[in-house]
């Protein structure tokens, strides 16, 4: 397993990562969630996206119980190694709610945009 | 400024949440940076994005030195209000090594993707 320097130093110190999921067709962000090194390192070496559930303190494959699996495509670390962007192939919906994305909820802009 | 009670909560534990920029045209995802409270409401307020820098511990209006402004577009927050998606006109390179995107160092898979 290749973990870049800096980013093996951050899982040195018990730091998690920030990780993206895109689909990788439609470009939708689908959702966000956090990475330590066995869940970088299982998402590389199973191509099945898994995540560090800081609410449970437990690996997360995600889908495992839902079946709404990610399959990965492309794995991109961000400049200062503190994000991951998953393009994920989506199976279902990405939200526990029943949504495609976690990202449902629109904020008013009290501006007109240009 | 009309934010929602779960969000309010956390920016009054002083917890910061994640904010994606994504491009509004490509879809590309831009970069990951951090938003308090002021970080929100400047973005919601101005149309420009504005974050919370980690490291100098000081509100950060994207572009402000290097002119590569992310005028929003678009504002939407994600289902356990933790992550925030921007939707942006990106003037310039958002990375500060020039790149278009933040997320430039490809991980290598080490399973074949389906």
């Amino acid at each position: 397993m290749n973990i870049p320097v800096e980013l093996a130093e951050r899982f040195d110190r018990n730091e998690l990562v920030a990780a993206i999921a895109q689909d990788g067709t439609t470009r939708e962000v689908l959702m966000l969630a956090w990475m330590n090194r066995e869940a970088l390192t299982l998402t590389l070496t199973t191509g099945r996206a898994t995540y560090w559930s800081r609410s449970r303190s437990a690996l997360w494959v995600k889908g495992e119980s839902s079946g709404h699996t990610q399959e990965v495509k492309s794995v991109l670390l961000d400049c200062d190694s503190d994000a991951i962007l998953l393009l994920v192939d989506q199976v279902g919906a990405a939200c526990h709610t029943g949504d495609r994305t976690c990202f449902h909820s629109q904020m008013m802009l009290e501006i007109e945009p240009n």
